[in-house]
């Protein structure tokens, strides 16, 4: 633990808030550049392995993303009971992308990021993240705007997936959390169809943009269900979203889930599993509070104020 | 946001592992001194409030203290169905006393820090921590090691809880994390009575005391139940173990523990409720399956490496 | 050198720019507070002892404001044949005095600090820098605007000290920079009377206020010069510039200061004698350049951008 | 100065002690490897554009490189009536060269770095240092133990210059700060040559290297020189020392330096001249008195404490 320990002398500071910092030893900056739309940098850490980081913020990283991935994907996906076509908004690394083809119902899958050059550069120096999913047949990767493309388009999907950076000013994911936007991925649900949505952090004291994202699904869908898990390279707990119009992810027990996974799913999963799944969605008690007292709606008119 | 903000100008660095560090800022730095066991820091941080830290570790914030100590207390103090007796080891800012001392049916309270200096400055500096606790007849605090008392004490407990500083080299508490000190512990309950201890970082790789104390404790009880919650201040997840002779946390429901915190304690806790404890005892599956899998006993012989 | 010693935990944050940060390890704060005027604290590092915050910047650190005072009040000292009457504007923590006050031909100085509560904070807490001057009989503290007194009296001085923090928004000493202030201070020197003005960092690339101070000086006095030291609390390297009718501080040689010092000073100086003070007038070529390129003039109408 | 931009979130710390660390914000790593001999970093930092790193420590910045390597190189070539040969121990990143090729007297200059794969790293990552001076056809540069071919070599130089990495525990430069080794040095001098040694910080309290250097050169030349200037990039003063049989550096004014850069070099020069001459010389009381009492002597039976 020596402090001049040249292995520990460049380090990558993430901002949880103005006040509390977060310092992770860098190996390696493997690749640094801005694309149209963001900063881009790989970099190496000591503790988490490779991150990507988008604008300053990790989004991935190699020790913790199965964490990550595995709670964004496999509620929806096993809630379900049999997805067959699945819209992924965002999820420019291939993880999601990878869970989502880990299911052997899935027959069609369309990833819609705007980023091409973010995609490539994760496709490049990321091969432990995609895991070469954006080589399966039942795949398709699009470089447009997801939210133009869910308007206009009149594909169906048993599970759209939201998995956006967190809206930041001048970012490029602002639209993609209001409530119009919510409207616009509710038509292109199938019947039966669930909305899982990435939700930003939710420690303590910090879960203002987690409860606005649950207000505002409420007011388009009406079954909403907040879970949680802790991901150390976002800097704490991290919130998620399930909406949908009928269908309901704690309808199920611990076992069912498990013979599920067992039935649905390739490969074995190392976070998500039955008892993985009750306890993400037994929230604690304050947060409960705070999300079902949460009234503000995000919408095109009032963004979220750090867009 | 401004970095030259002079009140960000001075900062609290903790170093979760070498190559990972959290810094807060800090408004002021009320007290600091070194007790005959220890480094004494009352800070008063921009994020969390006022904190204690010994040895230069948090111990307790002011913002997120309710989460630890409603944690540490009351799952055991549920699950046996009519604690009197209850002893805690270490718990220096009177918090733990203060959540035991909510439980109606309690009529006596032993607590052994070993640190009185630190005890009183707690007393003195941080009231919104031990809110008088203190002051409560039924509470009686002595500075012995707590070892050394249960081992020459006949008393007999219903619930006995570790609250120690985490084991650290030249540190106050390495020997009270052996299997010999918990068979002092198991011999000082009384029938029915519950061991409850901190245990911890249970973070992703960081969890080797954790899996150390759950299996050092399976040696001790027939039953040993792990649990963990996200501190923030702690820098993620924290770990805590249940032990006992028969009684089963899980045996209740969720709503059976809303009932039995309604009918037992007083005022309103702000974390802690039935749907906490489920969401508390479901571990994510790769945490189970490090503690099923963990097999090293720390002994007074072969102590925690951190020693 | 171990990262995780306790004794270096708490770390005082000093941006010598948005891209360049200073880390000092904090022993101990030994006050922090708000005067009407700035925020002040004390604190006591490992590397540099005791220091004087405001705003948060170091003002003097005891391990080196020896080398600061010193260069600050000793130049304009000597150059001076016989120096009886000295005008102070800030030098809140009294060591300025000091230094002046072992001059044996002082017979009064009058120090004018606007700040009554960051002096008593001084005279309380840093007894090692100001060493009982404030109760010298020759000295007279005011607490009042420097320029006002200055312009409003009709007091002569043969040496003014200007020792003031530098200017920040919002903080008190912005208008104490301008061309007006320094005609008020010129009205103020008797014949033959010197000016010493402490001028903020040289450091390559990090000397725009004091080029500007420079050129502001020539606007006003005929004979100007500027000179550094290296005072490594302060981040590098500092300016001091004197001015003056006449006099010239490079008139004597190396055994000539030496000479009057031991003719004229009380006491050991550490810091400062005839070859250093050769050094610090003999600047580097680029800072040559730099300020005899300096055209920009600081007046109450334009003000230095930092105000 | 907003704390999270992007273009700030990583930074490269540098340990000045274990009390004083100093950080830079880095737009990018663009090599990052190991040596056979060292740890190789080259990072473009906001402040001062591209840096060699060697073991953690800034060994050159694009910014202030040009302070450090004239301090090393012309007072040594200027004190020299006319040097023609010119022997490098180290300097791989091909400034010193630069630097000795200016001079027109020079005809044959010797570089022995030992580690090949730095000085090709510095070769193709850092055009701006070395400006193609290892294409001038009086430069050889051999990649040896500098101390081996001194001893072993029958050639003897007008001109040593010292340009190695600091003493550090299992870095490749220990052997080369002992009195042997400076014995092997004035044996390959010509009559009437000078021996250049870069000595390490010289900042207030942390001079102990440099004045060992100091005293340890006494043992071997009648003529030694300390001399100073501030480089930001290495934290603060940093010390160099002159040693010949007789030739004085202080024998030349201020306008006999101008006149002789006028004659033997080429190009301009930014930071040296006659003036800067001066100051360098001009040492402050306290560092002589340090250099004064100084009486350790490193040999190769005791070498420096960090070796």
């Amino acid at each position: 633990m020596e402090e001049d320990d040249p292995s520990r002398h460049i380090w990558f500071r993430d901002f949880i808030d103005p006040n509390f910092v977060q310092l992770y030893a860098v190996r390696d900056v493997i690749y640094s550049g801005k694309t149209k739309f963001q900063r881009v940098d790989i970099i190496h850490t000591n503790s988490f392995g490779k991150c990507l980081v988008l604008d300053g913020k990790i989004q991935s990283s190699e020790k913790d993303e199965f964490i990550y991935h595995e709670a964004l994907v496999h509620p929806a996906m096993l809630t379900h009971p049999h997805p067959q076509t699945v819209f992924i908004a965002g999820g420019g690394e291939g993880a999601t992308l990878r869970e989502v083809l880990a299911h052997r119902s899935v027959e069609k899958v369309v990833m819609v990021d705007i980023d091409q050059e973010a995609v490539d550069i994760c496709q490049r120096f990321l091969p432990s993240l995609h895991q070469n999913s954006f080589k399966d047949n039942r795949g398709q990767v699009l470089h447009l705007d997801a939210r133009e493309y869910l308007s206009g388009s009149r594909d169906r999907f048993d599970i759209i997936i939201i998995d956006l950076t967190d809206p930041v000013e001048g970012g490029p994911s602002c639209q993609l959390y209001t409530q119009q936007f919510y409207r616009f991925a509710r038509e292109s649900l199938a019947p039966g169809g669930i909305l899982s949505v990435q939700a930003g952090s939710c420690n303590l004291g910090e879960s203002t943009i987690f409860v606005a994202i649950n207000s505002t699904l409420r007011s388009v869908f009406p079954q909403v269900f907040p879970y949680q898990t802790h991901v150390p390279s976002f800097g704490g707990l991290w919130g998620f979203v399930l909406a949908s119009q009928q269908l309901n992810p704690l309808s199920q027990s611990v076992e069912e889930v498990d013979e599920q996974i067992s039935a649905r799913v390739l490969g074995d999963l190392k976070f998500y599993d039955g008892l993985t799944h009750q306890g993400m969605f037994s929230l604690p008690r304050y947060l409960r509070q705070e999300i079902s007292q949460g009234k503000s709606i995000i919408t095109d008119e009032k963004l979220l104020s750090l867009c």
